[in-house]
């Protein structure tokens, strides 16, 4: 396998100049996408990023899939039929695709995905991880391709970095996830917030850790729409998990922050800076946050698994039934 | 004010050619952008859409917003303080808006904000109606624009028919409506899903409709995504509303369908063939979907209204407390 920056070279000079980027997948991998879409859509001057559940690239295809076009897509078992359909149709289209898969023998890692097979171990370093493999792939992306682009080593430093800080935040959180499954592992239902580049994992929690894990009944909510509908819920009964994030967008996530004081009484806040997101370059560190928040959705699962005694990996129908 | 189609011209002389649509709303009325946002990544060659809700436009602008822009903003009330920010902030990139408003004494509907008021009246056409508005400004534009464009007179086409389908719906589902409301108003929980165009209407009936004028939870669902995470929470007990769409992403409404009539027993489907939205030509019917399920989560929650005798204008923070 290439390394990254060699791999994003050659498709740079197989393709030229890059015009739109796609990131298509399926539910956990489609979270993993999101912040490289938020990334490039702040970022990017030359580049138009597109963010899609992966049937979607097939039913309704943006005339810009076509040569000039990066398709980055993932599947972490590899073999997911909507991914797959996807990735072929994007090549057929003229596009480059670069696919992420856990599974060295699915049929995401053939030599004609340009795959990248990545590690899903304990130890893992985040930077190999989907999440960061898509950071690297987008910042090398920017610094050929944009001569204006000053962010380049601000997220080299930051992808070295990001390991050691979501390691050191697990390990902090872990009683206070505890408690929050003692207090709420019955709660028949909650809403999870979040904004910016974190919207994703505001998303994630939800699909994949609750309502998949946990058969947990939930709703994510973006921060800065829950003032135009949503709040109206808000009371002391329901429950609210707030993710806060860095950059600009933060400012949403404390408006709901400082409303959730007033109104609500149950609130369970994750706040990045709070277990040290800042030591990244504030310039890019809000590209960072979903990673770290990702580590924490998998700290506050795991605690609640314990608390209710429903394996996280229990599952009805994936895997299980055909559908 | 101008006639749409004078006003789409008068932009295009100003501007040139139009390379990025932003759809920028809060709420409600940024779920009746989003047809606009489906219809131009499908069909467009030349622009790129986005979809946010407002304050993102302003917090991680996109460096294509400028001149050759066109940002298309809505506040029903007018004075939407992320919509008004972003309208102004756009002025100041050099993109030229379009805002739509049913205010005519806000500030959306001042001079600057090159504004279009809109009647909100029972028996306003749905043409003249946000999302009617947003198809014929993108229709004209793609007219002007994009000399291979084909559908021109088939969405005038769907303009004309669009309420007429509409208002017979109504009436076809109001025994139905009873129904629901009847056996389903003291549910703890439901899920809606949508697909495509109509994804929008999944999320609008779900914050708007019963988040905020019913304070009952519930968490939208993409039909396509549901079977990467969200599935997994399906049972018997749970109660899902699944819209049905046209068009190539009807393949995943068709799908959650099967699998809900498999393994759930409270379910209700609203399909927009049953309702009639064949009328229309079916390389476009897809885009006038969500006009039609907005028209029936309009009954629903009339029918939940009345039933759980909680009135859809009781508010208990919007336009009450300060936030």
């Amino acid at each position: 396998m290439m390394e990254i920056k060699d791999l994003v070279h050659k498709i740079y000079e197989e393709q030229g100049e890059i015009h739109d980027i796609f990131l298509a997948a399926c539910g956990g991998s489609l979270v993993d996408l999101y912040p490289g879409y938020y990334f490039i859509n702040a970022e990017s001057e030359t580049m138009h990023s597109h963010w899609l559940t992966a049937r979607e690239l097939t039913v309704s295809p943006s005339k810009f899939l076509k040569k000039g076009a990066l398709v980055i897509l993932c599947s972490h078992g590899g073999n997911t039929k909507e991914v797959v359909e996807a990735a072929r149709f994007a090549k057929e289209k003229g596009a480059a695709i670069i696919t992420l898969t856990h599974n060295p023998g699915s049929v995401c890692a053939g030599e004609d995905m340009t795959p990248v097979v990545y590690n899903w171990d304990d130890d893992t370093n985040e930077k190999d991880r989907p999440q960061g493999i898509v950071l690297q792939i987008l910042n090398e992306l920017m610094h050929i391709q944009e001569p204006e682009y000053r962010k380049y080593e601000a997220i080299l430093d930051g992808l070295d970095q990001a390991d050691g800080i979501v390691r050191a935040a697990v390990e902090k959180v872990k009683n206070r996830t505890w408690l929050f499954a003692e207090k709420y592992s019955q709660e028949p239902f909650l809403y999870i917030m979040g904004s910016g580049a974190s919207y994703s994992q505001a998303y994630g929690f939800s699909i994949c850790s609750l309502q998949e894990m946990q058969w947990m009944d939930c709703c994510y909510l973006h921060s800065g729409e829950y003032f135009h509908g949503s709040f109206e819920c808000t009371d002391e009964n329901h429950l609210y998990i707030l993710l806060m994030g860095t950059g600009k967008a933060r400012a949403m996530d404390e408006r709901a922050l400082t409303f959730l004081k007033k109104y609500a009484k149950k609130y369970e806040v994750i706040d990045a800076f709070a277990l040290g997101i800042d030591a990244i370059d504030e310039s890019v560190s809000e590209y960072f946050c979903p990673m770290l928040f990702y580590a924490m959705t998998v700290a506050y699962r795991t605690a609640l698994q314990d608390k209710r005694r429903h394996p996280l990996d229990m599952r009805r129908y994936m895997g299980v039934v055909e559908y």
